[in-house]
């Protein structure tokens, strides 16, 4: 099964990938019906990153990252890789210098359910990861994996040219072909939530704007 | 034993409170014998917090964060809301906008046996959080818990009005009948460090300073 | 076996020492053949510190840190405090007084396989430390242990007067008589790499630059 | 607060004791409203045991095991011992001398947020464990904790001579005074469980006969 | 997305299933080119059980085990229960009279990444359990999930009517369209093996029944 | 610093290694002063087996079991196979047609801190291991390791040669050159136990015959 580069993918239309992006993972997750989590282990090396990108997905062997390499060619302008280990692993699969390359090529960051490395020079770099591990452990080159396969990363089920949504909260995935739709709803929902951030702001209750004291109530929620 | 809220709490005077805040955890939790702390688990999500404040209680089901929004109506000026959930959980129970309506009433922070969203939002709010994990997964609200009950969070029992210190070291809790005890204890232990921060900053050694060597030697420690 | 503090050890040359740090765990670890490393749950406290220092090895009971304060003494300019307990444990062992102490005797850091607090102070000091743990819980002293003995620190066999690596990516050890090799080694690794990355950065792929597209062809690898 | 043995404790009786045990775990923790496990990670060393016993409970320092042995004198038949550290520690408190005395003494079993040893000759023994760890790590005796006072234990707080059911499915607490009642429903349930099993045997469906069909139908179900 | 009961789903041949089967967890997973293990905290609940069975899939909410009610109406002979929860969840979804049930009609056992309860009971039954957790935590019935969709369970990602093998050594998932295939790979290997077996217990080396003390040599192993 | 298979270890008698098998774990753990204990994470896949044997070591990359072949050449009666990866890994280094060939060549077990698969073979063959996880993820043969060097396993520094003492209770390491001094100390303090036996079991309490009840009471313990 192992040992393919598929070399054309569809993706979103770039325009929904970086307005999804804006966005960001918590609004997205709900718009589309609260699924598409990555596992909470996937956490980003620095603060304040914030990005929404197509995803080339890499399936790799435990510790051997030679399939990385392939990868990058196979990446353009609003891309993300998305590297997920055949059997658990926290080996260092990526450093600086691939992110130069990746960089290079227009990728916006990295989502990685293994280890990840040089994490202060990524860090001057801007460029992005959310990792299970920080972890120097060096990889080889010794087998074969695939390029823009489905993939299971962090529990999430991808496949290429899906958009991954990544930010301090975490990682989230959209079915390409639902972007345009989860959009749509995630921005009605920033527009939604604005309002109801002033009422709340104001010291108006959460009880009474939405409604939920009469349902507590009825529900038998005694106050004493 | 669900679907209560316990309206008047008693509360320790707010100048101890704040005071014990102030003190920071280690020196609290020293100061009362070594007792008071949450898991290690519990981390704050963005560095230089520290508060002292009054519980407010939750006791929540897994993925249900009904509850909520009837305990912000019980928090005052100088509260912290305490969420447990009666099983592990580390769904996304709490976002901006609930920490907008917290924030409104004064409510000085979260501490909260389970996930945590909008982390960049409540980071540039200023609205610190102590958390097991940061996920955004949605939660519902169909079920009852109770407010004002008293709980086991993160390993340590909790009752409404408990104090609450919490920093970067993490979370401890002070008994609202021993606040003032504790402040007493924790004010004098933290004079007598910043002599003993002088005498170690200067070179002298604390195997000298505290008598140590000839106790060490006493025990059968042999220099060689 | 506890109760022997060791007093004079052999630490590699200063300069070289110091060397080391400059380059950075991922690279020494790679340098000396991939090996070294401490387990990935040591975390440093704050980050963009990067250290290199002699090692004084502290074997320590479980929640007692007598032994730290015996082994203050034995340290000089350079070193660095590694502390492993003969148990599981994640007690705070190490706080701002004992950091003092050890910063007035030149010790650059500590690495800790178990708890530490005080970590704000810490962090404003400026003084270094990679953990297991962040926790406030106190310690005793009543037990022995030792000073300057071999340890297994985080899964790593570590002797007094090793060289210990440490920053953003983890911690690594490198035997003090191979610290001249390894650092010619890194030193080499470093000029062969900033070449690599002006290719990569001007847009050359890795799979062109290191040769590697003929090696995955004849592997098998298929590009579709 | 350390350095208390509490001598007379009040126990629920004992019939309904034992009969909490009969009922087992599952059933015990529904009946008295889904309250009262203990953390998952404790697992009994063999299976095959149930137990209802009155808990002596005993507050130890990590790595320390001096106060068990005053908690034996403590016990009388049908107690349980629930050992409860004051830091995580996974050392082994308990082996099989300790038994040999509890045993002596009634003691029906032991409930510890920690390590155990001796494994195979408590199984031999039948003297059944609930532990975090089995782990041969020895424990010292140089500090005071406490007997009979108030823990928590795996997450579940604790008083002395509250109720403790134990099996298969891990560890449940029923507060003392509670015992009779929480006794009846569980009788009630368990009575009720009968009837239900035998239509399910015969092939009934739950959804049917507990009227499930119609209830998802009104909540949107699709059958597609 | 939930809300959905698919009732005809397409399975794998039954002699096909079942011989999968037979051959066992790291058989199969050999034979299909070491794809399709379920995580490794996937353990039976008891020792000995062996199954081959088609997979019904059930996404449940957090603490809410409705839908598998629903579930048991999909089942036939030769089935399999996979569960799998939208966020993290070791609650006990499943218990004695579900599993009652389940076997009434046919089902050959339960592969859940949560939790299971009553596992003395289900081991008289014979009823075998590969769970993540064994918990006694009640589940409610509030929320919708949905049947025989696909899912992501303990990290595998799992079609309905895909088969599923789980032994003592853990879960894997095979392709229904692939069964066939992969059930003659499987059945090759273990001819295979017996006379691998049979030369290695007379004696002979692996390392030169299968030629590997050529190709270290040449890959420069050094015997000192 | 990989590639090597040293051939001539030093090992204990073979007389005395049985002999520490036969003390068990926690005996010989406390005889040679409480050291010596591997992860507690490290159990056996089936209850009862105890050893005692002369470890070969086995140095290996993360998912390659390459030397395992070259290990069992250098296997004698009498050894265990004792096997640490480089790198965290899970993966099913070890099933039964290795563990045939081993059994072939007197080998009592095997120590792993990794994978282990097989299981059900491996306990109707009597090959006990003790393994970090079950897991039948396979392995493959494309790097080189060591035989016979230094590792740590689990923790533990581990020499070949050195001794395995194995049982329920967990894994224990003897240096060789110790191993009759353990083993005298072993032996000595189970006599000892035996006599502590019989006094316990006929009821006196280890307050009394320990002494404990006047050295707490000098240390403060209240009885209340």
């Amino acid at each position: 099964m192992a040992g393919v580069v598929v070399q054309n993918i569809e993706r979103a239309d770039a325009g929904i990938v970086a307005a999804l992006g804006a966005c960001g993972v918590a609004t997205v997750h709900e718009a589309q019906g609260r699924i598409g989590l990555l596992a909470s282990y996937m956490r980003p090396i620095y603060a304040g990153a914030r990005i929404g990108a197509s995803a080339v997905t890499i399936s790799v062997p435990p510790g051997d990252n030679y399939m990385v390499h392939a990868a990058i060619e196979q990446c353009r302008e609003g891309d993300v890789l998305v590297i997920a280990p055949t059997s658990p692993c926290e080996d260092g699969y990526f450093g600086d210098l691939l992110a130069t390359s990746a960089q290079a090529r227009g990728v916006r960051g990295l989502i990685i359910d293994a280890g990840i490395r040089d994490v202060r020079d990524l860090t001057e770099m801007g460029f992005p990861v959310w990792a299970k591990r920080v972890f120097a452990q060096g990889t080889i080159k010794a087998s074969l994996g695939s390029v823009n396969v489905d993939v299971v990363c962090a529990g999430a089920f991808i496949r290429p040219g899906d958009v991954i949504v990544a930010d301090d909260d975490g990682v989230c995935v959209v079915r390409r072909e639902d972007a345009a739709d989860v959009l749509a709803k995630a921005q009605a929902r920033e527009a939604n939530e604005e309002a109801k951030r002033q009422r709340l702001a104001s010291g108006e209750l959460g009880l009474d704007m939405y409604g939920f004291r009469q349902k507590l109530t009825d529900m038998g929620l005694k106050w004493v």
